[in-house]
């Protein structure tokens, strides 16, 4: 049995149920392996979510629409119910469909006693097939098995990291003045995409000049990139199912004065972060101390410090002033400090970091990108 | 009031309901015009899926994450409940803060009376606050009203057809011997992107060489073109919430023989679509002209003979043999027939058309991309 579904099993019994139900891409992926797509949003003809049923006896078992029976192969589950959603020779009534599947699923596995479900997305139309007892809460103790990594996880988000830094690499290739955002960030996402094979879903942010690097978040536009810009590429691609993360801040050509203050407080900050985290390190104390350092240089940042990641691009633990747990060996963690200022720009330095025994390394280092004037 | 909205409200009326509520993207979209973001998953701060309210008096409103809260701007009803999901000062219980918000609008809405849902994704935990009949169906005939387009809707349907056909012209400039199927998609979505001025979801296909394109269907990958492969690019990308779609098939060099009767076949009975296509012609008939002129000529296509296209890359009526209904003005559909031959590869040439009082047009052609040998 993979680890991962073992650890849902464990996350089961913890919420004291007797199944879980899961139905978001991100859980249905960590316990049972199967990539649901979401670049294109929900399917027409889903019946509903792709879902996943997890038995405190280690049964388990998916409801997959036939588009995605393909891609349901590389999961590590026996019991696949595949409903017809997509044909084209009769009408394919799909939600019936769906609820059969699931039906179908639950009879299969002997699915009984409680049952506990994601509250963010469980239908209700499933209540009548799957009872499930809302006091339970399995999402919790989910989320915080998951915040380490096992080893099959760690050499997937190894070549999550990767490519992300492949990415960073192609992006102070493909800069420079009098390209727009936009072309910019497709030579970025070509490069990720053939070295992951496919198409691959990438979040994150990309923003050139001043007012857009120190307003710091938002999607790339047709904006053109003008000399002595500042560049933040925030590149988060997900490669078989598991998000990379990464951030540099590149400039088209001569820095404005003052940016390479910038540079240099979230820069250290991040070398600081690497210098600092071990197991047993409480999260809040490494935030307060690179927040504070950040401040120390006369910046802030107004947002976390940074986060967890794996089949979600955001996990738990996040890296923020009030999270109670500490760091432990196998967390994969993004540390991701930033300084901005409104007449110059923004810098935000960010990698990827898996926590060892006794401190920490930086999975897939891109420091010829993060230098002053790239 | 929206004339989307308008009919949401007759949906609601149809449906025997004094409320709806829409949770998928597409429905909430064609309301309200928020457009929800889509290319990255369901957000990990996100309570529950986006939300809208409608009443059959005309009262609508949306329930949407802070980080949706810009993109909301541009929606057309006045109760907006935004939720914080996304912070790092405290710990948001975002769960809670999505059920409360629903609660409030519910509340400022006077919601009462027989609420109808959209079973694929209405989750079980808003049953308390909003208790759905499951006997009503509201979705059959919002999906039937928006089945014709109205006059601001074919002018953002336009924009996409717009945005495909550029797509397509890029393709032909793109293609050549040497690249993978990725890199000339990427030219290919920069240029969409470009145009739109953002990024922008894609689907459709992309394939190369005889196995794939005969195959049909599938997502590009890194495979590398070579000297005489056809090339199906069928480009599907969502323009400021509304979907266009487009396939055209190029030769990378000298066609193969016989490649030219597979290009007639689907080329012709394309036009012989455009010169059937008018208000009162029935689906079924025109599916069996369409699906019989491309059997005569010694072929055949295993999928449908086109679909429907607004807020959802597939809506209703689809181009089926089984379906009931005729073209009616002011429907805009996709028109794909198609020729497959394992040895040879495929064909497959679709367009956007506009139903028109007497006919229909095409709604951005591409001609010169469609040609033996691109």
């Amino acid at each position: 049995m993979d680890e991962r579904l073992q650890r849902t099993v464990g996350a089961v019994r913890a919420a004291g149920a007797d199944w879980a139900v899961l139905t978001a891409p991100d859980a249905v992926a960590y316990a049972t392996g199967h990539v649901v797509p979401i670049e294109a949003g929900p399917s027409p003809f889903a019946g509903g979510p792709t879902l996943a049923l997890v038995g405190k006896d280690g049964s388990a078992g998916l409801v997959v629409a036939n588009v995605e029976a393909a891609a349901s192969a590389r999961a590590w589950v026996d019991a696949v119910e595949v409903y017809e959603g997509f044909g084209f020779t009769h009408a394919a009534p799909y939600v019936a469909n769906y609820l059969d599947s699931v039906r179908r699923l639950a009879a299969r596995l002997g699915v009984a006693g409680k049952i506990a479900a994601d509250p963010r997305s469980f239908p209700a139309w499933l209540d009548g097939i799957l009872p499930v007892d809302r006091a339970l809460d399995v999402m919790t103790p989910l989320e915080r098995t998951r915040a380490t990594k096992t080893a099959a996880e760690l050499a997937i988000l190894q070549r999550a990291a990767d490519a992300a830094a492949l990415g960073q690499a192609r992006f102070v290739q493909a800069l420079r003045p009098g390209r727009t955002e936009l072309a910019v960030f497709a030579d970025i996402r070509c490069a990720i995409e053939e070295f992951a094979g496919e198409r691959v879903p990438v979040t994150g942010d990309f923003l050139s000049g001043v007012a857009r690097t120190s307003g710091f978040t938002g999607w790339p536009t047709d904006r053109v990139i003008e000399p002595g810009d500042p560049v933040m590429a925030d590149l988060a691609p997900r490669v078989d199912g598991y998000w990379g993360d990464s951030c540099a801040v590149t400039v088209a050509g001569t820095p404005r004065p003052g940016h390479e203050r910038l540079f240099r407080a979230s820069k250290d900050a991040l070398s600081l972060a690497v210098d600092l985290i071990r197991p047993g390190l409480a999260i809040s104390a490494f935030d307060q101390a690179i927040r504070g350092f950040v401040g120390k240089a006369g910046f802030a940042y107004p947002h976390h410090s940074g986060h967890s990641i794996g089949t979600a691009v955001h996990e738990f633990p996040r890296l923020v002033p009030y999270e109670n747990s500490s760091f432990q060996e196998d967390m994969v963690v993004l540390v991701e400090p930033g300084a901005y200022d409104p007449e110059i720009g923004g810098v935000r330095s960010e990698y990827m970091l898996r926590v060892t025994a006794t401190g920490c390394e930086v999975m897939s280092p891109f420091e010829h990108v993060m230098a002053v004037g790239g």
